[in-house]
Order: structure tokens, then C-alpha cells, then sequence
């Protein structure tokens, strides 16, 4: 069915979505489970409730606004996205697609429509990690990724715990995470810009690139700046920068094929005039759309850690790794996504996510797939984001229409 | 005159000093005016007024411990050093000096001597630089090579003002900084191996090494770390880690010569995985005897700086250069100090500084020199910076011959 959704409603959600937290230079920084997110996720369940779905919130503090089934038993239909941002994000990046489900469960009962499954509506808590590390670390718990405790340990620079940020705002909900679903489907933007530059609406996502994660640690010495021999000098800070220059060096080699290598993060200690820093953490990762390529970028920046902590003679040590991406989706609701959205005249491109998503973990413990909204310039995590409810509708309906095929299929 | 020197009086302090504000890992945190430098200057000026000296503390919380000449209209003859340390310095770095400075003048009065000119024994503030920078700003205040105002408006990481913290815990003195003196005498551990490995116990100290620094400012752009394109990336994180990168090996190429180049300190923002930083900050220095590589070392990081700045397409702002060194002590003092240590019977050598001192901006207004004592293996800003008594008496019976034979000249 062709679902008739009240896009200027949509709209105005996401606009007031838009509104909360936002800081320098202009974009959103509503930083996970910080008193602008709360903001935003109050918000959110109010829209729901006064929309009549009943919303639990799990031990990870992720939002789950159901609306009830025809054959309450089946496993419902879940889609959704996040309200976090990262330090100077978007106002698309991640509303949209947990909006663009809220309009699909209004205009629901604006129709009178009862789906045969149950739908469920989701927020996950931090999507981004820009906060706390790693990012998905919500969606992980759900899917048995990541043990719940260890990551309601997980550590913002403030000091502040994931756990201890739940209860100080109100959402650390009592709900075990995970339970079983039918499918889950994933609206967002592209954060690229191939759909803009060749006029399609609809991406339809055929996996992720394939991403190896570090974080490092790097041991040093301290010492006075002036008079320590070069020779003997073991400062972290420096082992961190050569490590860090490293891996952009690997980037730009892969660059020709799209390949990426990123410096996320890196702090010293005590990093300050006058003393060599003993010690400094760097994050790093890189992404290839084709697993052997980025597996060789893998084995490069595990020879770069090395080399740039021994020409600063600091010792490394990896503290975590990380790894997603690949073919991941089911084939068969990626199909759907790109059959329906040609059905109700979108056009569609095939293409990978280049970035990190919930639906990667999902894919996990169910069939999942995600669409693509276009994206202006494919400028994302900067306040310049910028797309039209025009843009965005396409893709909302379509996404609209695949959870209520799934829902109601035999 | 050889003054009576109680040694054991005079450690018995160098002790009690290095057990305020013990920090990780088991060295001297006492940063300029923390809680732990408050408690040491307390216990510092409750020393002063027990030996009866006339304390006053001037607008940049430098202390001033007078002990009254036979000719009062005279200028005093100025000598000290400081309490406060790195984020894990050592026990000896400052206090030694100061403290020697203090027996000096206990001894004094045990023996019943007046001095013809007025002794003054400093404590200056912020010596050091690792809580505000620039390193040694209350000297360079009381010389006139910084503007007072300026001075008390450096911000430590944690957001305070110089000013804010003199106020805070009770060193914001009235007395306008400077005054007119005599001369300027220090006595600092060498912070370098040379006196240990040649057997000498008093360094006489020719100049200073020739220093530039920069601290420098990059912008770039915030963009999703997956999908936008490496050749498009402004990450001025990976900006500040190839000039890091570029400065340390400046450093390598001179370091046969004892030329050194250091990597002080690094931050970004938004620092976080997920985004491109679009802002970091670095502070880097170059050191050389020779001022002709001094001055090549410094034109090869201005080209690193626009070498590493190009490569990351950010933009690069020095936002403050300094520079210090060079032959500046005076001879006639220079002299008195090898002479002294000789006539006592203590051997000598001659080596330049390589570290900052507040003794550079005294230079710049009176007659100035330094007497260097041993350090262990020259480990110093680190917990295991170790001395002995027996060690440091040679050089601390000399800085009291200096000081007298100074006060006492017609």
C-alpha cells in the first residue's frame, strides 16, 4: 500500500529536532547522553506517547516506541536510527531517519492501518561515539556484540561513565537489551555525495565498507626538553605524531580507489612546555570498500604503529581494535528496498556505506537493511549539512512502505 | 668569608619540600599556584619570618625575603629560584636553589654578620611553564620583558588566569614587580649529565643555550571520517601530527652537535573518532649552543610548519614565538663565581644552560650569572631526578660566597 504521509509534519519534527543543542561553529553538538540529547530524547518520547506508542527504554538507555500488531506474538518489524551528534554535526544525520519512522506511525493510525507484526520504532544510544568509544556501542548490546556491562563502563573525556550518564538524565531504562525482530530497516543520509551528483533519491545499501579500528596506547619517559640527548629521548607525544603521520600516509596511497585512513583522536600526557610526554593514546581506522584492500591497509597501519613508536623508541600497546563492514545485509530486504522504492518511481543507485551504522550490528541477529537520503555536497559532521524535506521524501517513502511490506507479509 | 653552612638544616627544608604534592608517578606535581604550590610557599615564607626576614610578595606573587644591609639605600644583592614544578618533575629542580638561598642566610645570623648591601632571596612564580605559559613569566615581568597585565591573564588548561589564581590562593601581592638591584645570582641543578660524568661539583654557567619556540594554531575543516575523500581532507589533526613529525626530525639531523628539537605539546578539536578535527594547537621549540644553527634550526621549522601545514591543506597562524639565550651573563660575575669555587677548593667547569632560567630575564636589567650542582645521570622533570647532600654543598657553599663577597664589594 501507498501509505499517505504529511511530509510538512515530518519536517517540522526534524526542525525542532534541529533546534536542540546546538553549538560551534553553528552545528549540532548534542554529544550522547548530554543535557541537549536528553532534551532531544524527551522531546521524542513526548511525540510518541502523544502518538499513542507505548515506549520502554533498555539498560543502554535506547528508546523503543511500539505500536501493537495485528498478531501481537509475531516479532515486530524494527527501524529506526539515533538523536545523538557528534561535536560540530548535522541536524540530518540521524533525525531523519528516526523521524521519517515517526511519521510512518502517524500517518498509520491517520489511515486507520493495522499492520499484521508489531512495529517498533527505535533511538539508539550513541550512534556516534563521540562521546563515549565505541560508536554503535547501544546497537552492539542489543545484538550480543558487546557485553552490557562493559559498555555501561564505557568512559567519556569528562570522566563521566555511559552507565553513570544514563542515571544522571533519566534514561537508564530497566528493560534487558535485545529481543527477537523480524527485520530491521534503516533510513539515513548518505554522508557522501553520489547520490546528489547523479540525481537519484534513493541509495539502496548493499553493505559497509569494510573498517579496521585501533586505539593505541604509547609509553614514554619524562624529561627536560632542553638538555635530554635527542638519542634518548622517548616522548610519547612524538611517537603518537609519527605513528599519526604514518597512517595518513596509507590513506594517501589508497586514496586513487577511495580508500580512507583517519587520525580520529590523540592525547598526550602531560603534554606541556618544558617535559617529554610519557604517555599518549592515538585512534586510528581505515576503510576499503574491498575487504582484501582494506585488510592490506590493515596490515600497514599495524607496521606504521610499529615503526612510529620505535623511531621515537616509546612502546606501543593496542588497547582495543575493532573491525565491521563487508556484505553484511540480507540480500532478499535489499531487494525490497530497491524493488519498492522503483515501484513507487524513485529511482535507485546501489552503494556502499562508506560510514558506521546500528544496522551493522543488527545484521547480526536478523535480516537488515538500510536506504540512503541524499546528502548536499556529502558534507556531514559540519554544521554546512544540509538537505530539503524535497530531497528527503523519496527516500521517507519508500522507507515507509518497505517496513509495512515486511510487516505484512504472510 | 667561608660562612658556617648547616647542611643538614638546609636539606632538612629540601625534604620537607619534596613531600608537598606528590603526584603520578611518584614525582613533584606541584604546578604554579595549585593547592600544592600554596603549601609550599606557605611553608617557605613561614621559614622566612621565623629567620626574621621582611617578606613581600609582588603583583605576580613572586616572593621576596629581605634581609637588611649596613647600608639599607643600597641595592640589594638578588638571589633564588622556585617552588613549583612539572606535571612529574623532581624535588630538586628550584627548591634546591631556593633553599640553599635560604641557609645562606640563616647562616648568617647564626654567625652575626651583616652584610653591607641588603640580601633578597626570590622565589619566583611560574618558573617552570607546564601550568602557564610562557616559562618563567614573573621573572620576565619583574625585568620588564612582559607586560604585567598580559602576564596575569595566561589561561591554564583547566580555564584560570594566572591573575584568577594568585587571588585565589592568597599571592596576589601589591608590590609592583621590579625593582633595582645589584646583581642576580642562581644556583639550579644542572639538569644534564656533564658534572657527574667529569667528577666537577660546581658548573659555572657561561650563557644559555640558544632557544626559538612557537606555539602555533592550525584550521581545517570537521567532515565525517568515513566517506569524505582523503584529497579533500582538512584534518588539522593530521596538520599538527606531520609538523610534530617534520620538528622532531630537525632535531635528529642536529643531534651530533647536541642541537635539540622538541615536540611540547599537542591538542585538537574536536578530538573525537567519527570527525575530522578542524582545530589543533602545538607548541614546539629548537635549542642550539651555536646561534648560527640556532637560527637554521628555527628558518628549517618555519619551513616544517608550512611543509606539514600544506600536506593536511590546513591553515597555519603562529600565535606566539619566543626566544631566549645567547651569551648573556655577565663577565665580571662569571668570573667571581669560577674564582670563588676555585678559592674554596671545589673544581670547576664551564658548560652553557641548556634550559631556561628566570636568571636570563635578570640578565636583561643587572649583572646576573648561575652556578650549576650535579644531577644524577642529568634525569630531571621526572620522579627519579636524585641527588644527594654531599653532592650539592660544593655548589651551595659557593652560591653563599658569591652572594657575600657580591654584598660586601665597596
Amino acid at each position: 500500500m501507498r501509505l499517505a504521509l504529511d511530509g510538512e509534519r515530518f519536517w517540522e519534527t526534524v526542525e525542532q529536532s534541529g533546534r536542540i543543542g546546538v553549538g560551534r561553529p553553528g552545528g549540532l553538538a548534542r554529544l550522547a547522553l548530554s543535557d541537549a540529547d536528553c532534551e532531544a530524547r524527551d522531546l521524542f518520547v513526548t511525540w510518541c506517547r502523544a502518538a499513542g506508542l507505548a515506549v520502554t527504554v533498555d539498560r543502554m538507555g535506547s528508546i523503543f516506541a511500539r505500536r501493537e500488531g495485528a498478531e501481537p506474538g509475531l516479532a515486530p518489524v524494527l527501524f529506526g536510527s539515533h538523536l545523538d551528534s557528534q561535536a560540530n554535526g548535522g541536524r540530518f544525520d540521524g533525525p531523519v531517519g528516526l523521524l521519517a519512522g515517526l511519521e510512518l506511525l502517524r500517518a498509520l493510525d491517520d489511515a486507520g492501518v493495522r499492520t499484521r507484526r508489531p512495529l517498533v520504532l527505535v533511538n539508539w544510544t550513541n550512534e556516534e561515539g563521540a562521546r563515549f568509544s565505541p560508536a554503535m556501542v547501544a546497537s552492539g548490546v542489543f545484538a550480543g556484540v558487546y557485553e552490557l556491562d562493559w559498555a555501561l563502563a564505557r568512559r567519556a573525556d569528562d570522566g563521566a561513565t555511559l552507565g553513570d550518564e544514563l542515571e544522571r538524565i533519566g534514561y537508564a531504562g530497566s528493560a534487558e537489551p535485545g529481543f527477537p525482530i523480524d527485520a530491521y530497516v534503516e533510513l539515513h543520509i548518505e554522508q557522501g555525495p553520489r547520490l546528489e551528483a547523479e540525481g537519484v533519491p534513493v541509495g539502496v545499501v548493499t553493505g559497509g565498507y569494510v573498517v579496521h579500528g585501533w586505539r593505541i596506547e604509547l609509553e614514554g619517559e619524562t624529561a627536560h626538553t632542553g638538555p635530554w640527548p635527542m638519542e634518548q629521548r622517548r616522548n610519547a607525544l612524538v611517537g603518537a605524531a609519527r605513528i599519526a603521520t604514518l597512517v595518513d600516509d596509507v590513506g594517501q596511497r589508497h586514496a586513487a580507489t577511495e580508500g580512507k585512513a583517519t587520525v580520529n583522536r590523540l592525547v598526550a600526557s602531560p603534554n606541556k612546555p618544558g617535559t617529554l610526554s610519557d604517555w599518549a593514546e592515538l585512534s586510528v581506522d581505515v576503510r576499503h570498500e574491498d575487504r582484501a584492500v582494506a585488510d592490506a591497509m590493515r596490515d600497514e597501519v599495524d607496521a606504521a604503529i610499529a615503526a612510529g613508536a620505535a623511531a621515537a623508541r616509546v612502546e606501543p600497546r593496542v588497547l582495543d581494535r575493532w573491525h565491521w563492514g563487508g556484505e553484511i545485509f540480507d540480500r532478499e530486504l535489499v531487494g525490497l528496498v530497491r524493488e519498492t522504492a522503483r515501484g513507487l518511481g524513485h529511482a535507485t543507485l546501489d552503494l556502499p556505506s562508506q560510514a558506521g551504522h546500528d544496522a551493522y550490528h543488527l545484521a547480526t541477529v536478523a535480516p537488515a537493511a538500510m536506504l540512503f537520503s541524499p546528502c548536499r555536497g556529502g558534507i556531514t559532521h559540519n554544521h554546512r549539512e544540509e538537505t530539503t524535506l524535497a530531497e528527503q521524501l523519496p527516500a521517507v517513502e519508500t522507507l515507509a512502505a518497505v517496513v509495512l511490506a515486511r510487516a505484512d507479509r504472510p
